[in-house]
């Protein structure tokens, strides 16, 4: 088989699980699903099913670089790329893709969310044989989630024929849908969840930049010219310049051919507390909440606390109740996703040191 | 006028207060009504309007001695009174009421409970001022607070024949009533809340607890034939040995001329997180919350962090929340009692240091 290298994009900063997560250690750094291992540590973990672990390149944020490494010590620090400043998915991924040329240019290529959870691991490391498999035909392919919901949330791939037993032409890429939308393209069984996971030659990719985002094409040249030692002074040079643009909207959306490999192997974006919750162990009464905790007709929460504090909840339902040293967050289940409210108004305020 | 003593019961070990309220912190030394004044300074502050303050009396438990005296610096030590160990009010009070026989047997007394809240404190003077000359008659005296809301959590004093323009002769003691008679007692007008106020000469409950509780009486006998020098070790050698009775059941309810002088000056007994929400200052949508929180969408909260911390409630109504530095409690407000069943929960678990 081609040898197969993994990008995982690990540069988030999201503010949906805030005050768990921060700034300086967000969403990809926290063990999110259960146990002790960071959402980020689980994503290289199960990569190296298809890649040798110095085949994994992680890029993040110069800010979180440390910490990156930090969680991943059976990886090269050099496999761990840091942007001197956030331009999305599109820089981050061609500068990957550019490393690995320089290795091999018709290397596959996956590239993960970093902060995603996967169920059933085994599945999923089929799936992404798969998919890497059809990548090495020349071919940009995707994974699509097959719908469980009629979820708003998520932008939306319709298939069109099929390319094989596994995979079909994507037939176009949709925007997160309204509710009614939602549900017809649940009800319609062709669409599937964009998982943002996308599979190629790393050669491919860079002809795709070259054509649709010749800027970042340009200096992706310049990386593939110079000696290795010059890499660090063109992205801080670079980077400040580059365009402020997503891989989907700036290079998916615009080549013609795109596969899909439709896929059902338990996903979860874990994009707020109430999927934390969801994946989370769970008691009789569906409580989520940390060892000694004192439930008293307690329901449906999830509690989160420094360890050794004492969390007693007492008569209180579907509640998200998360503390920190600094700082302590009560808010519904079903408005979880508001707590970007909080962090918005803490950086009205400029209270840094919270966010 | 007689020279009038205040005997303040400070030895509570309330629970309803957790976490913020612990056994060695309980409700008295806590600023629960706002601001940053211990309950207990407020009362003995309230008592020097009618008692200098050497004449004012603080009864407590050797564990909680040296906190108390901590929290009321303009008080002579050895005005504190500790004891061994907790033997309810009638043993409380006897003792304090020995040491005040000890220095005027004629003297007035008033015996207040130290965690109170007053709203109208010129009025309770008058009132308190009122209770004292009645007490100087002869009779043992208690204020009764003119009911507002059919409560079921309090005792209540049934008013007889009047005996001047400002008292009555109680006509008896009733335990905690049920709804239903919570809403006659309120519908009769001649029932009056029980404040556990009490006034007397320290010569007049002397007697009445040499005649209701002999057993106290006669080592109140010893205290007052004893040299000074030896009240710390008669006290030591007998509180162990001395019945667990209130001054209620020990003494008021047998001692036939009992005056009960009806009082409104805006009295909390401040039973829990409910009283406090109501007593302290809120915003707009009746949160009161830290300095700094963030509320969006919140409502009728009552929230409490430690200095520094932030507190962010989102969509959340009712909701009581008490952050400290080891310890979270959640609790809807119209259930805020039961956190004496976390208390009860951590007590079988053998988690003293949460309690």
């Amino acid at each position: 088989m081609t040898r197969a290298f993994t990008i995982v994009m690990a540069g988030g900063s999201g503010t949906r699980f805030w005050p768990l997560s921060r700034a300086h250690r967000p969403k990809q750094l926290l063990p999110l699903a259960g146990g002790t291992e960071p959402l980020l540590a689980s994503t290289v973990r199960r990569a190296t099913r298809v890649s040798a672990p110095e085949d994994v390149l992680v890029v993040t944020s110069e800010r979180l670089s440390a910490a990156t490494r930090a969680v991943l010590p059976g990886l090269p620090a050099e496999n761990v790329l840091a942007e001197p400043i956030g331009r999305n998915t599109a820089p981050c991924i061609g500068w990957a893709a550019s490393r690995i040329a320089r290795v091999d240019p018709d290397a596959v290529c996956a590239v993960l969310p970093a902060d995603h959870h996967i169920a059933d691991e085994d599945e999923y490391a089929r799936v992404l044989s798969v998919a890497l498999d059809a990548a090495a035909h020349g071919d940009i392919v995707t994974v699509g989630i097959r719908p469980s919901r009629p979820e708003t949330g998520y932008g939306y791939i319709e298939m069109g024929e099929p390319l094989g037993p596994e995979a079909h032409r994507a037939r176009r890429f949709v925007e997160k849908p309204n509710r009614q939308r939602a549900e017809q393209f649940l009800a319609a069984g062709t669409f599937l969840w964009n998982s943002g996971m996308f599979f190629f030659r790393a050669r491919t990719m860079l002809d795709a930049i070259r054509a649709h985002l010749p800027g970042l094409g340009a200096t992706l040249d310049r990386l593939l010219a110079a000696s290795p030692g010059d890499e660090a002074r063109i992205i801080r040079e670079a980077y400040p310049t580059l365009p402020d643009v997503s891989i989907d909207h700036g290079v998916m959306e615009k080549v013609r051919d795109v596969t899909v490999v439709p896929a059902d192997f338990g996903w979860s974006d874990l994009g707020g507390f109430a999927s934390a919750w969801e994946l989370a162990e769970r008691d009789a009464r569906d409580n989520s909440a940390p060892e000694g905790a004192v439930l008293v007709d307690a329901e449906g929460c999830f509690a989160r606390a420094p360890e050794g504090k004492l969390v007693a909840l007492v008569g209180v339902r579907d509640l998200v109740v998360i503390d920190t040293e600094d700082a302590l967050l009560v808010v519904p289940r079903d408005r979880a996703q508001d707590v970007k409210k909080v962090v918005d108004a803490l950086r009205e305020r400029g209270e840094e040191e919270h966010l």
